[in-house]
């Protein structure tokens, strides 16, 4: 019989009885899973139970309320391994990626331990004479996330800690292909001490998303996907008036110097195009080198790299990478390396093709290179979310630049050199929200924030870190002046203005 | 002949020759100008001009922008009069009150004078073993203000300043009622050396409106007005994917505890109310009383001095009440008073038939008090914007914030009273973005932010102060490691936690 | 065998042979262990261990630094009976207290693991064309601290989680008196992972002290004791250039307004002056009253309630007060009795004959209270650190006012009423550190900094929260331009301004 | 008749009839003015003036201290050709760099004018249920500081705009070489609407120096000038308990890696070098090359253009270099070189015997370059502060930087190189308090702050800037609680831990 994966609920975990949803696992092919698709009843009770959880949890001290991070942050790592497992089951990455993706999110607990800092107002003595003003920063109620398969554990970890730590109660909605390790991470805040309610997961489908966005009671929505959901969830949460980050699609592009390190460099790329399969929304998809040396030299050695990538189900460490997430998801992988073939890019190496002994029916596909892709071709234009590489090559810094500017996506970028005006240059003149100097994958640490620009994120606060806080909250700008016992003011019809002496 | 007015594009004054609307004097009820209507063709011109003259501007260093502030200060410090005269000729607000409104407004210019220290990004140095990260803050590109009528010098003033010396080109459009302060300011920045094409002002209507919105070099849309308006502007902006600022309307209650001295609150709600007209979005429009007996000498207190209003022309300065902006407008408030009286409000004092002798055809309208105003009464539920203060009896403090927290708008409150409890208790259970303790109009300094809650404003940041410089501005996170000469680092396929020592 | 309490040095229990001096239990009397005074040798292993242990510590990202102290949070909380033991035993206060001693201390290493967003340096893009500016917080090096008897447990936890998690090694000198809690949870934070060497903990009395004020290695000095030594280790440090913050002595005194609700004020009080023995910084030894009538209730109210105060060994919860630390410091404190009555204060309850059944040898006294003590008066002026309370009376706010301010010391202080005025006034007028509005003890949590004015404190900076983190670290400015290829820039022999275009 | 110097005392300017010293022009050698040595009356009348200014202005609010700063750099630059004629008469150096180091002064007034938001407190709700914690930062009353002859205008505007924004009054000793530029400038604030005895100049020597430092009504000292005397005063401030920051001398070294371009790193030498004769404690005096290749070709290029350095009166453009401040100086200067033959070092220009016609009583020199100096040179080890750069040849990086760490001194360095790893290298081991990476006068701007590490400074606070700011405040923390009407708090002896529900 398989396993039912239901919703938590006020505290408790719920199976709800109506249409279900097989989860499965990528590296079989078989289903491992059904999942309960909510109800709208179950989005009620969901809702519900944040409202009503609401006052009490905005009532308690920051600093109380960290305790229960700190508790989690301790549980999380005593249950690392059985995340990770999760992770690995419903997702396929490589347990050790996985490992990875949970030290990250880790990291976001951590920051929001120091709530009782961040969320420090401003205070001003005198702003006129005997009156002060200071700033607060309230919680804003119930507020909801929607979350891709991608990151099944981290990129919740990414907003509901902040989130609560603020004074919201959280409603998650996981992915529908890998919820558990949200679930079970759910859990474990619970057993840290968090109050039922505080936080709730649903799981579902696009109703609802859009029940939870549509619910008055729901006050700010953060979502991390594809862009034209993140699209449509901005206008559709912004058409009832509420705040809203949505964070997009990418195309993240690595330029290539010729004072490069071509070693370095090609190992950097491995991983961050090939690591998890390339469904990273900071994978590097994209390897434009600055002038044909160094082009034909990167791709003489990413070749055989390429090819020899050792592909296999992700609960054997040893393998590089796992399969893809779903079947639909690998046959448009192949579709693109298709099309790009039909539109003139040089295949270098093919992973169409892969298959891993005992597990012919998973998801899997070897890692593909192609060289001298242009920016006309579709792989070029789309977010593949799949182990492809492609080269485009360039004759300088500044076309490499233009190209990357030209693009859609503004998610992440990184640059390899050892030079300094280099550097400077790129970082100055890309109009990418996150940047790295020979980093290949630039993912802000915790207390930074995480964000692209243009197509990649929808709203003006990024994700996790300070701006998490300032989109958590809302600003209450107090003004006070106690009464001069006796003292009469004359009445004032004009306009007040503090700095004179009034 | 009657004076045009017309539009400020690359640095010179363009006078469009398409339709025309009337400008009044809403003193004399006379046409004073007549104002260009922006053509498609000239809100191209200046969204191009805009676009034009943003990279240079954006890469010039922030400090010696800000050089453009200090004189662009002294020069509105030179020329207040001038300002204030145009001011008051197309408001009708009194003299006075233009210059404290000036005064309001040049404290965002000082605001932004201090943009080298806005601007500062966050540094960390070993992010992980010799990694740095830092964020920068970016111009957006071409941003866009849509301005009201009943701070014409002002609200522009809290959005161009800020945004530019961030390094946005701005262009603002001004309220179709009273455009000329904030053109000849515009100028007056102009004169101060601010590059032709950063600050463009382009007048017209609804489509102009929609026009600057949907151009795609437009990144950003500031807006403060009525709240259907914001609602559909903040809607728009979001389907477009832009980020948005829109502030609506407010009902600004004032809660009177028994403790109050009485003579400082009717003071201060004669300015507060009646003060412009009551054409604020600070103003008070509700007395909220906290007892019966405080309700009686409250409206007794308040009574003779609101019969005793001096109306008349905003240029004489002994009067404390101009006209209303608009005839239609004077007609809609006179509206309001009839339906409260229809619906049982108990009238104390009647303005409708004000009549200003030698300004008989003036959009004057006398101060009327309403006591026993209930929240089902239209003239509780909607903003009237006009010279009518009405008084709501409660019996209890608790009864007072509920009261408040169950309207609508949620922009600005304030209550008198000497005791420390009742302050604090109010000021943080009510659901308002800026409270006042025993201070009327608690509109923030500049160095705060300026924001209602609920449907008062869209948007997730408030206007000028610190969420200004972050609303105008992208982040872009770096994160830097320099290659070590001659080594190697291995292929990294799991995702990187900086934490470690790597 | 009388136990031998030694130092920690390089990560290990050392127990020096040379001199010992006895550790008391003032419950009993008796000596409970002998405590290993540091030779030179000693200190100077302790300053080469720290001095050794620095250059990896530094080196060591923060993010990961602060790893050992969310451990070391935890073995804090694990081990919470045990250190209150170590601290009952040999300072004597009641168990409970203890545990909230350590509460307090446990709130400092909570603040120190958000060390990452502590210590980022602010970074300006742009300072002029291409040049960037940022700063960067270094540690100093090798830091010591030497803290008081009162809170052993507490205030090493004030300094030192902080100055480790900013880079530096840190050597600490308790309390002669009760060394024995701060020895233990130094050792529990190396079971949490701090590599050797960068916490030593080393015992001793002034020429201990001295050695380490005067050792080249030591970069810096954090104190807390009485105000004589305070300035003496201010003096010192100075005189060999190093940076020092001495926190000294106090006088805390609690105004009490006509509108104070006086059995609030009595509880309070009772808590404040006589919780611990009155042996605490911040405790409040002198009650203003404004007013005759609110002197007569409150003394009224006091006496019984100090009567009754329940005296015993600390390990006995139903204790309220437990011992004197030494029997000296209870004959000091019996001596400003007695010549208090004869400067002639009116002594309403003595204190100075209480016995405690079965501990007849302890260092016990009772709680004391006098009324009409005068500013004149030895009592009033010297820090008594006994449970003594003393009652001033004033007939105005502003004379309390005064009266503290012409004081030496000002630590903390607090105010009893409910009008907003008032606590304004008072807060906003007196000289003081740290204001209490209603709060007996204003201790500031952990994210803000404790500190007093006048001769409380000597130095610039305050201790723990935001401060001592500027305290332990040195900024670093750096300005950066990246050459241009090919660009010679004009020699510029005069002074240059980056706000230019350059 | 000569022209006497007075003071600025209460707004006024007070010619002293004690003793005088005489200020010389030290392009003619001749006595240009009298300078008046403060009594200690008058030093008496500055202490006296500045207290009685202080109540009034510290309780003026910021905002309002602001605008005279606003007007007073309007009258800067209105008059800066009239500061720069007084820098140049007394000091010598050339009236565009007398230009430059006013413009940087005003930089720091423009920082001053933003002081409403860098006085910002933080402010933290619910430190505890119902608890609120906020800190405030109070001027500390009278403040002193004590500048020196090589940058008249500038120092002095680092330290007390700063100062007096903060709510401070502030007393100016400024070097009796060369005082008139900082009176002058001193009266342009009064004129700015400075209230009289906000700021005060007193002029003297040692006696005055310390009659400041000890009377009890200054609270702060704020000193720039050579170690020696910065160490003194230092520790002269801190036996009587008082703050101070000294910043003291400098050897700065450019390091100058094989991939610099030489043109650029001799351009930027000369400049930073010889500008004001290297009277700056920022000046760079130590080129330290890397590899011998470097430093033969950087000699070459130097050696013509030291040799060709244009010297003459600072009144004339055209001239490079101005003289030395006094012919004792002078003398001194040649002294070390002399020295420098003597132990060895490779005399390349010999700037010993310049004359400049029509000025041959003037204090000049040229300029000198010694090569194969090292570090046991007496000409390496001190501050020599004259025309003379000397070449330290070493063969790594690593080299270069622990050369540097081993300087007594260390305010500021920088590097010469196009590699991002050496810079970030460089910038991350150099024990140095200013760092440029390709900037050879790393001055901070005006929103960072200045100070160098070891012994070219004392205290732990930087000038100007951020650091400024704190360092002429004290901080406040207010903790408040009102009482909750009827309800009684149990009497706690236990420390209160506000985290705990209480």
């Amino acid at each position: 019989m398989t396993q039912q994966i239901g919703h938590l609920i006020d505290g408790e975990r719920l199976n709800d009885g109506a249409s279900t949803q097989p989860v499965y696992n990528p590296a079989t092919g078989e289903v491992c899973a059904e999942l309960a698709m909510a109800s709208p009843q179950v989005v009620e009770q969901a809702i519900s139970s944040a409202k009503q959880a609401f006052p009490a949890w905005a009532a308690t001290p920051p600093a109380a309320r960290a305790q229960i991070m700190y508790r989690f942050k301790q549980l999380l790592e005593q249950n690392q391994d059985k995340i990770c497992e999760l992770i690995t089951l419903e997702h396929g990455k490589v347990l050790s990626d996985a490992k990875g993706e949970l030290a990250r999110g880790i990291e976001n607990v951590e920051y929001a331990c120091g709530i009782p800092e961040l969320l420090k107002g401003e205070h001003s003595r005198n702003v006129g004479t005997k009156i002060d003003a200071w700033s607060e920063f309230y919680a804003l109620g119930v507020v909801v996330g929607i979350t891709p398969f991608n990151f099944p554990a981290m990129v919740p970890l990414w907003m509901w800690p902040s989130a609560i730590m603020c004074g919201n109660c959280f409603i998650l909605k996981p992915s529908e292909r890998d919820p558990s390790s949200a679930l079970y991470i759910a859990e474990l805040a619970q057993q840290a001490g968090l109050p039922k309610g505080v936080l709730n997961v649903v799981n579902g489908g696009v109703d609802v998303v859009n029940q939870l966005i549509d619910a008055p009671e729901v006050q700010a929505v953060s979502f991390v996907g594809s862009t034209p959901i993140a699209e449509a969830i901005y206008e559709r949460s912004a058409s009832q008036g509420k705040r809203c980050q949505a964070l997009g699609g990418a195309k993240n592009h690595a330029v290539i110097l010729p004072d490069a390190d071509l070693d370095v460099v090609t190992n950097s790329l491995m991983g961050a195009a090939f690591g998890s399969c390339g469904q990273r929304c900071m994978a590097i998809s994209v390897a434009v080198t600055v002038g044909d040396k160094v082009a034909d030299a990167l791709v003489a050695k990413l070749a055989p790299k390429v090819e020899a990538l050792k592909v296999g189900p992700g609960t054997d460490n040893s393998n590089e990478m796992g399969p893809i997430i779903t079947g639909a998801q690998k046959q448009k992988v192949i579709g693109y390396i298709d099309q790009a073939i039909e539109q003139g890019a040089s295949l270098v190496v093919d992973g169409r093709t892969k298959s891993v002994p005992q597990y012919e029916a998973g998801f899997f596909l070897g890692g593909t290179l192609f060289d001298n892709v242009t920016p006309e071709m579709t792989i070029y234009q789309q977010e593949v979310f799949g182990p492809v590489l492609v080269v485009v090559r360039v004759e300088t810094l500044e076309q490499a630049v233009r190209l990357i500017n030209e693009h859609e996506y503004g998610n992440g970028t990184c640059i390899f050199t050892r030079d300094g005006e280099a550097g400077r240059y790129f970082s100055d003149h890309v109009m990418v929200g996150m940047v790295g100097i020979n980093v290949p994958l630039p993912v802000p640490v915790s207390y930074h924030s995480f964000g692209g620009w243009k197509r990649s994120l929808f709203g003006d606060l990024h994700a996790y870190g300070p701006d998490s806080v300032r989109f958590y909250t809302r600003r209450k700008a107090i003004t006070q002046r106690w009464p001069s016992r006796g003292v009469q003011d004359g009445t004032q019809f004009s306009f007040p203005s503090y700095s004179e002496d009034d």
